[in-house]
């Protein structure tokens, strides 16, 4: 690409600044831009309802949705007045503000197998408490999970490879997302020793299609961890919010004993947040849990008017609506154009691959002339919607795709 | 206490409600209210400079500054505008803003041994992935740290002892603070096998008082690190930007391999950071580091601000002055009323206790009586000092003590 043709020439010199005191530049989920030089931007600056602009001022309808978090949209005006409102008297004090109670109280009401609730600011700390909890529960200590999972930065499950010890994961065990047999292995091999099973509400692996579950899955895992006393943990915070205001366990129909919420329970102000049964209360007492800023209520003033919008607003099937329109679309389109595109995962959080792509080369140049369009659409990572999408969105979104297709054809893609 | 001398009628009616859905009512660092239930706030909801009112209306002026955070004091405007302008464009995009890079830049030139930055949301983070840093680059395991010291809530150093496995601290020993023979025991126990160290630049456990590093102390620890290829860590979450602005190993005479910084960094902003020398990046880079808001600007954009204001204004020599001031203060009033007091740790950070106290006695009557008049002290945790701090406000304090002094002596204790 020339230069007189880039339109990311501020993010790669920002790029080339931060390569100097950044390792890597940008680390964690990086985006397209550093796998995919050249066809992603690197920083952004603004964003405003389902739209964000780069630094270099190029605008996007924005399917990631900073990764999950602006579920109502950018800077909802009622979300952001609660948090700065909240701001105005205490950003971080001594000791929790009222608004920790009710925020407790309302996920509590929400939720309905639940009885408490504590607070983090990362799913990552989330998860590595709830296994904490289940092996304090259980005085167990093994934990299964599905291969290629993503629960967070801990050492027990993060994706890296580098810095770890054998004794990280010497008690966690994989089996496959959809595949009982494999789970019954587990069940089997460490009964009597296993504290908790921790699974997202669906599969959706980075680089892949997403996995819904096989009719009967859950209630299997369901079933055999009530018989066995073994604790189970939803990891919702991908998807939590979005398909069930309740958690994502009403969506499939099951019940887990904890369950842990992040990205979208607060708009994008920085909270997760674990609840869990009454059976393990006391457990969840005992396992120590704080930070530099857990207290701090703007984030919880924030969660407790998008809690309020989702509810008010019924953002899930605003949601699932422009999600299955969004989809639909995508694979007309393709057909259209001679492709057989797989739309998978549920509408709200969707994602799209081609049938045939095992190099992923398609996929990552239809959605790289689709973001040049203006429209965000990560080729490797499950995209997210938010109720500030509109059908006439969509529909530009749609006519962005259709061009992309043509591209890619062209091209003998 | 008789109802109508209840002062916390509104924090015990919260508790209360908050007792039946979170676990143990408040979690964490959950202050003295809860150890010594009648003397102390358990909610609070408004601050302002160094002042904050719980949510009876009852006014403190704060020694604890939210455990650390609140360096220039509550809803400073500079920081609070920087921050509010940064969010009105964008709280929590795809992508890093320029920020991101404008503060890695600064922190950089700020600690001088320090070539590159990551950031966080909590010190937990940071601590737990610079171990994983150092293992990467030493291929070793061992972790060396002082027994008592607070590292966060990882697995590997949480002070809770609920829900832990043996593994989890396996590769996890502990020598004493100023006890070189202990570290000598251990650096030839596990020669070649020992990935890092990790300390905080002066001892400050709770329930004790702080202990300042002994002539010698640290450079010991330093050559021996640099003599067997050892990752110097130093966990300055609690002391940071409070003792020297480029790191708190400058006060002390030494150089780190690894900051992590967290609290003060952006006056109760939530973010942390971990900054390294130049031949630790390729570790750095490889251990995977993320989370759900880890690129959110506002905190960044509060973070510039604070770094600005602090060198400026010359924060550093203002918690020294008013620092000094107050303890030296508080050691007069004892001796005035018969009292042998110790101040410990530097002044910007200080602790301060009864000579002969070993059950804690007068140490939580004399706190709960200067926070009856107005003064938060925490009877079992180190304190923090505010550039809000005002020699009028530790003039007000002292007369406080003065009365406390009096009202324990009638007690006879």
């Amino acid at each position: 690409m020339s230069s007189s043709d880039n339109r990311f020439r501020r993010s790669q010199e920002l790029f080339l600044r931060a390569a100097k005191v950044i390792p890597g530049g940008i680390y964690g989920h990086a985006g397209p831009a550093v796998a995919l030089p050249g066809a992603f931007p690197y920083y952004a600056e603004r964003a405003q309802g389902c739209r964000y602009w780069d630094v270099d001022g190029n605008e996007y309808i924005d399917y990631l949705c900073g990764y999950g978090p602006m579920i109502l949209g950018h800077q909802h005006p009622e979300v952001e007045a609660a948090a700065a409102r909240q701001q105005r008297d205490a950003l971080c004090l001594n000791h929790p503000g009222p608004v920790m109670v009710e925020l407790a109280e309302r996920l509590v009401s929400l939720v309905e197998f639940s009885a408490w609730a504590v607070f983090g600011k990362n799913g990552s700390d989330m998860t590595t408490w709830s296994l904490q909890v289940a092996r304090e529960h259980t005085k167990r200590r093994k934990i299964l999970k599905v291969a290629g999972a993503y629960h967070g930065i801990g050492a027990w499950c993060t994706p890296g490879h580098a810095g770890l010890l054998e004794e990280d994961r010497i008690h966690i065990h994989d089996f496959n997302w959809n595949d009982i047999e494999s789970f019954e292995r587990l069940l089997k091999q460490f009964r009597g020793d296993i504290a908790g099973v921790i699974m997202t509400p669906f599969h959706h692996p980075a680089f892949h299609a997403s996995q819904m579950p096989s009719p009967g899955f859950w209630s299997h895992i369901e079933t055999a961890c009530r018989r066995e006393g073994i604790v189970l943990i939803l990891d919702d915070i991908r998807a939590g919010f979005r398909l069930d205001l309740g958690g994502s366990h009403k969506f499939f129909g099951f019940e887990p004993d904890l369950i842990c919420f992040c990205k979208a329970i607060a708009n994008g102000h920085a909270l997760s947040a674990t609840l869990g049964r009454k059976e393990l209360r006391i457990a969840a007492s005992k396992v120590f849990l704080t930070g530099s800023y857990w207290n701090g209520p703007a984030a919880m003033a924030a969660s407790m008017a998008c809690l309020e919008i989702m509810e008010k607003e019924d953002t899930v099937s605003t949601l699932r609506s422009t999600g299955t329109m969004l989809m639909d679309g995508l694979v007309e389109a393709g057909r259209r154009h001679g492709y057989t595109m797989m739309a998978s995962g549920p509408p709200a959080v969707p994602f799209l691959s081609f049938a045939d792509d095992p190099s992923l080369r398609r996929q990552q140049r239809f959605c790289a002339e689709v973001t040049r369009r203006g429209a965000l659409f990560h080729p490797h990572h499950n995209w997210f919607l938010s109720a500030a999408h509109t059908p006439q969105d969509i529909a530009a979104t749609l006519r962005m795709a259709d061009e992309a297709f043509a591209v890619i054809r062209d091209e003998g893609l």
